[in-house]
């Protein structure tokens, strides 16, 4: 993949995670520049489901824009940077708000899979709260400090809870993070009603998060979801 | 803006309001005259869904009608009035039975944000109850001492829950209040899973509240949102 | 109202229940016919999204068919006889199984108004066990003993929840026994929703069930969802 | 039915499961070929929503492809090939992940019908757990013995939950056994909003599941259904 074809591959991926309402007009997915890891392509501030390729910018792994072509960044680029910077694993990250998941975040609940197809989202799923490290903010993360408190929070994981806000997602490829999106949201909402019954939830074992975690993330099984939000999203044949 | 584009401006947001299903065939959204602070815009007894700029009628801040033209006009028109007279600062209010909310309203459920972009709702949302000044009515507000009533309510805040019957949100512009009320429902939502979860809710701070408020408020924030929401809608390109 | 009016308003009932999911394959809604009072009109056994005016039979008050023309009936045709038979009052009648409802009628919660829409169900909407009187059948109302029965329990009422399987709604126009069953399934979400986070919930007193009642009742207010709701499920404009 | 209307029912019931939501990307439905009851159909690995008659391979009862064509065939058809196995009666089965019964699948709730409609889902519906008998797996069912081991669970019903994982349903027709997992799932919504209201269920008795079971089982009630989904979904004139 060079440069230009992430570039269109996160255009998908943008309307893949308005589609799926994964984002409402706020959240952001970007990719690391295959051309120069130290780099990463993210779009102008513009809600997911329209961004064009013309609003995708560039920037450094500081979150300094490369070139802004007179357009207003996201200020919450710093999540990516940060995270791009402490894991060079990583090649997507997508950040949201996802709705159904924001119950376990005003709670300040870590979560765990319960679901086979949620194995990909890690053994644990920890809340990193900004107000713990920098005491009343807007909450958003505008800062390399704040950007690297929160990847001290992911770790080696794949996923942080933000409390009072939403999550952020770090995948091996868009696909790979926008599948882990998909499926952490659907294990939190399966969580917040089992919790409302009352009942015990039985956690996928170590093991099981291993295994099911190594078979969800293969190109066959992500390759199925992919081809089928793409259709659904209108941009199976986006002309890119 | 002057008063043929606050008309254009309260025939979207009516469509946008319909479309997010904040509104059903009830609810009304209004704008302060531009031209004339000692009225408002409303359009007659009519599903948000369906009001187009014939549909627009004027009101005095007391809810007298200016000319209803042959129109039936809402009965809970006093709703607006009585906050326009009360707050000068207000410049467009929705009235809503946002579905999703309605557990807070009959439950009398005071509400405070636990969402970062729930803090343009301001620190504090109270459940006014008709009855507690009215006796036995049939909800509405429906005359000058109802509305001063309920603008009490609000006070120098954002919204009110109603017991029984919905809420009503009021903002610096249409922009404003149709975003205000979005995230109002988006945090009664949340709020709702949390409690029936039976987990302790971590709420925003007062310095989250000012903060977050703030940077929610700004036209950057608030437009990203509302270029979306007004494709989504099918009014982007309305001719008005 | 003619008769054939009354089939041409059947007809869009049945799409207006169908597109807004109050019945999904099963269910059906019924209208007396204005000519003769002794007699109503009912779709043949399809789903309500499918009907048009060639499916529509006419029954006489015991549910026996006047002329099948070789269609098969809907079998619980005996809720419509009954109910028409004890109450000359009734107009038109909708079974259906929505399914937001079903929770309260799996408890056997009975239900209260405790919104101001909703106050159009009446004081008290009582739950009727087929099994109480019956015992084991397959649940369905399918005898004028059966009908009946049901008809005792909704009493002078508007509605009553059947045990383990849906609702019936009684009304005085097509219009009025529609926009019931809307807030009636309304009215039981936000209960569920309410009831799951352990609020206590404050009802409509016996004056605002009385005052918003007759306020709902009105074509006014009926008028503006019935205009709303031919458009979005497309019989705004049926040639019938 | 012969072997070619089969596979033209199968493409149709693919597509009717991907509307109603019964899958998403992943779950399956298949049916025995009428001309040999010793193999059954179904699709490569591909999203439900997306398949097309060409897709459709056929396999042996031990799960053993007859000729892939090239194709990568689903990992989970030991599900299909054990169950057609153990039990002759059984024409139609379907693996899902509905959404909303996960909660009972991952709080291991056994479950039965409360609601008439859902009395097609048999007396009860057992949770099996893979982990009992095999470990840590990735929880899919990859092996003869897996297969047998959960077709066991199903006995002689008609469905079992799958701890972590979903639900299997095996019917008489895919009408028949995409008719039960409609309502599989919505008993199991219903279920779970009654269980978070924390009030007592009452379900239907052996012999209204006996009774409604054999009602909801007809052509005739099944077909009713099966028109309008098939309509909804795009394929009543599907050219196959």
């Amino acid at each position: 993949m060079d440069a230009r074809e992430a570039i269109s591959e996160l255009v998908i991926a943008n309307r893949v995670v308005a589609h799926l309402k994964l984002v409402d007009s706020f959240g952001h997915v970007t990719i690391r520049n295959p051309e120069n890891p130290q780099r990463f392509f993210m779009s102008r501030s513009r809600a997911p489901s329209l961004v064009t390729k013309e609003d995708i910018l560039e920037f450094h792994l500081d979150s300094a824009p490369v070139d802004l072509r007179g357009f207003s960044p996201y200020k919450e680029r710093f999540t990516h940077g940060a995270l791009y910077r402490a894991r060079p694993d990583v090649i997507a990250i997508c950040h949201n708000h996802a709705h159904e998941l924001l119950p376990l975040a005003v709670t300040k609940t870590a979560m765990r899979p319960a679901l086979h197809s949620a194995s990909v989202i890690g053994h644990d799923v920890p809340v990193w709260d900004i107000r713990d490290e920098f005491g009343d903010t807007d909450l958003l993360v505008t800062s390399n400090e704040m950007g690297d408190s929160l990847a001290r929070s992911v770790g080696k994981g794949r996923a942080a809870l933000m409390r009072g806000h939403g999550s952020v997602v770090a995948g091996k490829s868009l696909r790979d993070t926008v599948f882990i999106t998909f499926y952490l949201r659907l294990n939190a909402e399966v969580l917040i009603k089992a919790m409302s019954m009352g009942k015990e939830i039985t956690y996928l074992s170590a093991g099981e998060v291993e295994k099911s975690g190594e078979l969800h993330s293969q190109p066959l099984s992500q390759g199925r979801a992919w081809e089928e939000w793409c259709l659904q999203a209108g941009v199976a044949k986006l002309p890119l």
